[in-house]
């Protein structure tokens, strides 16, 4: 029987899963800089690695959010309760990344049935199906940290293992 | 109502338009890299742009084949019927990359119902489900991809936009 296009090929759980391991790894590659160079180290006048990683963590906490409560924040706005969502060391970059760890987890049980269907701008400017944006935010972590790849070997630094989740 | 694990959020076809959509960006990576420059260029010892584009050739066309009939050729193997599997210039790889780009379609449509659940060890030694071999397949592309954006930066050359599909 041939291949029907409208066949399902990914579950939310599955979807979640898959993320969260993507966001370890690119948690990994945050721990493999030195302090230093995480901050400043840059090839081609592209953005240091740390700004790579804040733009990971301004896309995934508010976005997870949004595709629970259909409410976009202005791209750059985190609400962290507290925590520094300025961070000026690595650790404190850890600790902003965990937090967008959770939640992730948090917003994603509130993610309503048939969200992913809707078709609806996000961030002030970006069209589309949540499932595509959802597949957007992860294909942008893996892009960034694949340059992080990059920075990491031209420092003489072995990343970690691309399968490593 | 709370977010249900088992929500599908992605169809098949959906998912070959993102594939396909992914490729079609990462051809005019190659395009916009200068020829000797595809075939030489590396920072920190990585491997030239050519190498990591016939690593996403490699796997998308056999793996197309793959999925849809359960037999792995060994890695690195093609089957293209006369055209030259080995290019030498950057129009070779460029029609290689269009060779694989009609084996995913045509492979595609043949892949069995229910195929994308079934787990199978994929080139000999990875194991896992279908669907997580496919977006490893597509992952692998992008994290690939991103470091050839870095070569093209440190080259001062500007890459394509990534939201380019």
């Amino acid at each position: 029987m041939k291949n029907n296009p409208s066949t399902p090929i990914l579950t939310s759980g599955q979807a979640l899963q898959h993320w969260q391991g993507h966001r370890n790894l690119s948690r990994k590659v945050i721990e493999a800089f030195p302090e230093n160079k995480l901050f400043t180290y840059s090839i081609g006048g592209m953005r240091p690695f740390f700004e790579l990683a804040m733009e990971m963590i301004h896309i995934a906490a508010p976005g997870a959010e949004g595709m629970a409560t259909r409410n976009w924040k202005p791209f750059g706005e985190l609400d962290t309760e507290g925590l520094n969502s300025s961070p000026e060391t690595k650790e404190e970059l850890l600790e902003l990344w965990d937090w967008t760890t959770n939640q992730i987890n948090h917003w994603w049980e509130q993610i309503p049935e048939g969200r992913f269907e809707e078709s609806e701008t996000i961030f002030g400017q970006y069209e589309g199906q949540i499932w595509d944006h959802l597949l957007y935010f992860i294909d942008n972590e893996v892009h960034h940290r694949g340059q992080g790849y990059v920075y990491l070997r031209s420092l003489g630094i072995e990343p970690p293992y691309f399968w490593e989740r």
